[in-house]
């Protein structure tokens, strides 16, 4: 059935349905729910948490194509990328607003692929998805509003951009240039082997948000914090521009995911620094909080590099050797060419 | 200058700029905002109110072309179409989100008009503008998520769509049909006299969210509203269908807006029954509620009708003489033909 044989009003019964269906009773942002799909806005009870709140667009051959991701996975994604953000700011997410417009002759099925991905994801992190809108458009783009909060209504808490210090060494969960490897892989570029190919199609299209990674490094006093979406050095030049301050990385050291590692050769390194996507936790710290962060948790953590005094948002990369090494792209930016 | 010379990166540093230029250091929203634009998440104090939050997504050549609305009125249009959600729930709005898509070719002053828009409605109603995504796509668009509360933890306050009542009398504030009949001026179909011409171009480019009134209806015990934007037949049935009752509409008593009766002659009703887009707000109640609400209310409030039991959703329209009216179209529904 085509979405214009279903009309406007049929797809958000339709969404509401099985947004309903998916309600969990015990989960606490649906027992604070109020109203969700239907009225002219969501409402829950407040309280006296920091709330949090985020949101992310992806338009159809911008940030997607459908050749490339299968609409359950982009709806996984879409929300993914936006909880993300919530992860990186020590939050917990709670509640989810999708603004999507399709094509007159997109599939139902495909449209419900789509939200059952991403109720996959809600359901995964005990988020309600509360409303949003559903429109025509030229395109298939999907906007998504994540809320979340924080215990308590202590800011110092809070994992942001601008707290980075000089002395502090720089460190990542987990691996890196695994969603951008599997992007290659998806538009055909390259024929990895048959072990690499699962690891790396995971990692572009099922990116998991390192929500409880971001209450570890809270709770262990980390400060300074983001998601790794643009690229690995573009994200350090954003913590560096905030909190005026440069960096130093040890090429060396930067966890390149083995898939990748595997079957890029030269390019691996290059696609673990600048190749986006992979929402791991960029962090920055005293050497001894991020041991006790280590201890805590069950993902790799790696120290990659320290942050310097200097010139606010310069990067300077060097090999084992201590030798400068220079990146030919430094990650994704629009407009730009 | 062009987008593609300023870059994503200085879109957004413009965008902060301008938003922090006009924070009011008076406005409760931005004395609680602890992170605006610029980390990965907005963030703000909570309290014990009920948040509501609404999204809302304009395309270009969908919901609206640059030949008829002019870039600062765009801004404006796209956050009041969203607090007019806020407001037709009774609540108060406090934060918006921007997510916006744009061309490599358009202008950094178009764009900064469309900001400049959304600033005078933020400031107007005391909304702090707190973060957003800019990206580029194959069309314009603007998704605006807007956080509002309402005082207290009472849910009953709240004015919802599946409230009304068999015996309630319908009522709407203001006139209607102004924004439709802009629409066609604006497109050419319609030389106005000069008089309605701004009155037309007003309604239909900056139309006002009916914030305080919604106020004023919980106020006075309101319990059933929405705001018009599908239009007004099309909006009473979504009221009726979530309230499980019927309504009977006298048209004779419907507020036509003053300049599209002065211009559009037989035509003229239709619009104000289903042009779409006045946000004014719909509501029933019992009629002494109703004669309350009108005393406290410098606006018009038109009881234009009843709420009935019968077949859900059912909507009868009659003239004055009592004999059924039949309407052309209903409203506006993405998707259907």
């Amino acid at each position: 059935m085509k979405v214009s044989a279903l009309g406007e009003f049929g797809l958000v019964r339709l969404f509401a349905e099985m947004v309903t269906r998916s309600r969990n009773k015990k989960v606490d942002s649906w027992q604070k729910l109020i109203i969700g799909i239907g009225d002219d806005c969501a409402a829950w009870r407040g309280d006296d948490a920091i709330q949090l709140a985020h949101v992310d667009s992806l338009f159809q051959n911008i940030h997607f194509t459908l050749e490339t991701t299968p609409w359950r996975a982009l709806g996984w994604k879409s929300l993914a990328v936006s909880v993300s953000d919530i992860a990186a700011m020590g939050g917990v997410p709670a509640y989810a607003l999708v603004s999507l417009t399709l094509l007159d002759d997109n599939e139902v099925d495909d449209v419900e692929a789509l939200y059952q991905g991403m109720i996959e994801l809600a359901d995964r992190f005990g988020i309600a998805i509360i409303g949003g809108d559903t429109g025509r458009a030229s395109v298939v783009s999907i906007t998504i509003t994540v809320f979340g909060s924080m215990k308590g209504r202590r800011q110092e808490a809070m994992l942001t951009r601008s707290a980075a210090r000089a002395g502090d060494k720089i460190a990542v969960t987990g691996y890196l240039g695994g969603a951008a490897g599997g992007l290659e892989m998806l538009t055909g570029k390259l024929k990895p082997d048959n072990g690499s190919a699962s690891q790396l199609r995971q990692a572009f299209l099922q990116p998991l948000p390192r929500v409880p990674e971001g209450q570890v490094l809270v709770a262990q006093g980390v400060r300074a914090a983001m998601d790794i979406s643009d690229g690995l050095i573009s994200d350090l030049a954003h913590i560096c521009e905030a909190s005026k301050v440069s960096a130093r990385v040890n090429t060396s050291l930067v966890p390149v995911h083995p898939a990748v590692k595997a079957n890029f050769g030269e390019r691996a390194l290059e696609l673990a620094l600048s190749g986006g996507e992979d929402y791991e936790l960029l962090f920055t710290a005293p050497e001894p909080v991020i041991d006790k962060v280590k201890q805590k948790l069950s993902c790799p953590v790696t120290i990659i590099g320290e942050i310097l005094s200097g010139e606010p948002g310069e990067i300077r990369l060097v090999d084992s050797a201590g030798k400068p090494y220079n990146l030919p792209k430094k990650g994704w930016e629009h407009f730009k060419s």
